[in-house]
């Protein structure tokens, strides 16, 4: 097996996390803490994808002022960084990384958990001979709630074992429809992973989005190299359009496979999610850091630092970093934002 | 009007205050804390006897691991400042002040709130034809609630303007005998405030406390003097009996008078009290430090330094000092204390 024959993982590291306030910020964003385990999720994401025999060493996409925190949490492992030095969403992202890949990638968010890693794999194994043939492959996530968060895929027609042609993408539902395709079975959300041939890649942004293609080849042409960082060129980049991959050519291109797959999928995107996916003692609580529950149940208790003490109180969220202390509802996550942003002013 | 026949305020500064715990420790308990105003309720204490056409300078009795506390909160204030070698409750810590006094003395606890100062005032000078008599006075608080938690004393017989003989003294009463006493209209609260001549109260300490008083004087005589500070023989202090005021003296003693007096009240003895008292925003809460509510009713936030941030939550008690936060409900602020005492394990 030559090193081209492996996949190249390449991890996307976009996200501001300000779901995950006060925890998450933007100089520490949610990928880069330790959210559902002692290692961070950008630690889980690299370790899911470290097979040798499977993988080749990782490209990794970020902001640019996240560097440091990436090469620290790489540890010894090989990686090319490319630091983008304004953001363009997912598309342009995963250009950048296509110019610097041979062979089949596998683009991951760095901010998810898969919990059945084994499942996952197995998942990449169907794909594999699609993927060589020049599908565009998705993973779509076996759906256990109508979620009016995700965007849908419906399978189609069956083109290889486990795998389907899309038959057609639907975006963020309304709930009577999210709870219709929870129902006919063969909807899976869009968990933005994605497996393809680099060159096929290409090939669809240079069909569907020109521009984006012909920015992102000038960037790193003129990218300045920094031992294992890559940065692109700024002024090149910054006039490369702003799309996500699903808009700018999942969504246009022809050879569409998804791949549906129930792995233990989360995007943690709130606190109510960390509730949901966390270790739960015999009242219900999630706890993690310095903590003393009395009497209490179901909450999700958090700290980095400062010691957190309740007694009779239920279904909370109750973070604690830094010198912030957030207290919500369980069930308001989406509130979060309100409140960060009250502390932004 | 000689200085003798002032009155000398005589702050007792014992409490430790667990049960405002976190914001209040056994190193700067509830008395140094601004709890109810930008002062400290000692400096509140201070101010409220400060007229020096009415009152000498303060003795001040305090645990000795408190000096340092006490003399920054007096500034430039002259005071005596009597530190105990150990703690020995009310009545030997008033009859070393006893001790150190000529004429009258006011007793007052370092931690209590007297909203209405001027009807204190009022209260004190309708008791000073019976002090100078050598009636031992103290201030009934006028009740508003079957508190169970205070003692009550019932008023007899009218012996001066406002000022009534002492019928029965009743220790914390159960529920029941509270709502009875509330609502038969001649029972008071015992406030822990006192008003006497000093050599009334040290006589009747010979009557009905005899080795208390002698270890206190033997505990004076051999006292340590450093500046205003005055340390008591600790030997001799160590061996003196511990006991209430109350139980010592008071409800022995002979020529024992009760003012009723209606002054805005409160020992501040618990967090649920802070709420009760404090000034409250337009949704019933009751703030201190940096805090921010969105959507949150009737809550008790306090915070002396980290950030509080809640959304949609109601009649909670949230305290943030130093390095720890507490959450409970309003109502059970008495679980404080086995919160504390985890903590302290």
């Amino acid at each position: 097996m030559t090193q081209s024959a492996k996949i190249t993982p390449v991890i996307l590291s976009g996200g501001s996390g300000t779901r995950l306030w006060p925890m998450s910020r933007p100089d520490q964003p949610k990928q880069f803490l330790p959210l559902t385990a002692q290692q961070t999720m950008f630690e889980l994401t690299l370790a899911r994808a470290s097979d040798p025999t499977k993988f080749a060493d990782p490209v990794i996409v970020a902001g640019a002022r996240h560097g440091d925190l990436i090469e620290a949490q790489l540890g010894n492992r090989s990686a090319r960084i490319i630091l983008e030095p304004c953001a363009r969403n997912t598309a342009p992202a995963i250009a950048l990384a296509a110019l610097a890949v041979e062979g089949a990638m596998l683009v991951m968010p760095s901010d998810h958990v898969i919990a059945d890693v084994p499942a996952f794999m197995a998942a990449i194994d169907s794909a594999m001979p699609l993927v060589e043939a020049g599908w565009l492959v998705t993973f779509g996530i076996s759906p256990d709630a109508p979620e009016t968060g995700y965007g849908y895929i419906q399978s189609g027609e069956v083109i290889g074992t486990g795998v389907h042609r899309v038959a057609r993408f639907v975006e963020k539902p309304p709930r009577a429809d999210a709870e219709a395709m929870l129902a006919s079975g063969d909807y899976v959300w869009n968990g933005g992973i994605f497996l393809f041939r680099s060159d096929a890649f290409l090939a669809a942004l240079e069909s569907h989005a020109p521009a984006m293609l012909a920015a992102a080849k000038v960037a790193m042409a003129a990218a300045a190299h920094d031992g294992q960082r890559i940065t692109p060129d700024e002024a090149a980049f910054a006039a490369c359009p702003s799309d996500s991959i699903d808009y700018a050519v999942i969504e246009k291109a022809g050879k569409v496979a998804v791949v549906p797959v129930s792995m233990g999928w989360s995007d943690i995107g709130s606190w109510d999610a960390l509730h949901d996916h966390g270790e739960k003692d015999d009242r219900g609580n999630v706890t993690g850091g310095d903590i003393v529950t009395i009497d209490s149940h179901n909450n999700l208790i958090r700290s980095d630092g400062l010691r957190i003490s309740v007694s009779g109180v239920s279904d909370l969220i109750i973070i604690a970093s830094g010198n912030d202390v957030m207290i919500l509802p369980r069930g308001s996550a989406q509130d979060v934002k309100a409140i960060a942003s009250a502390r932004a002013q």
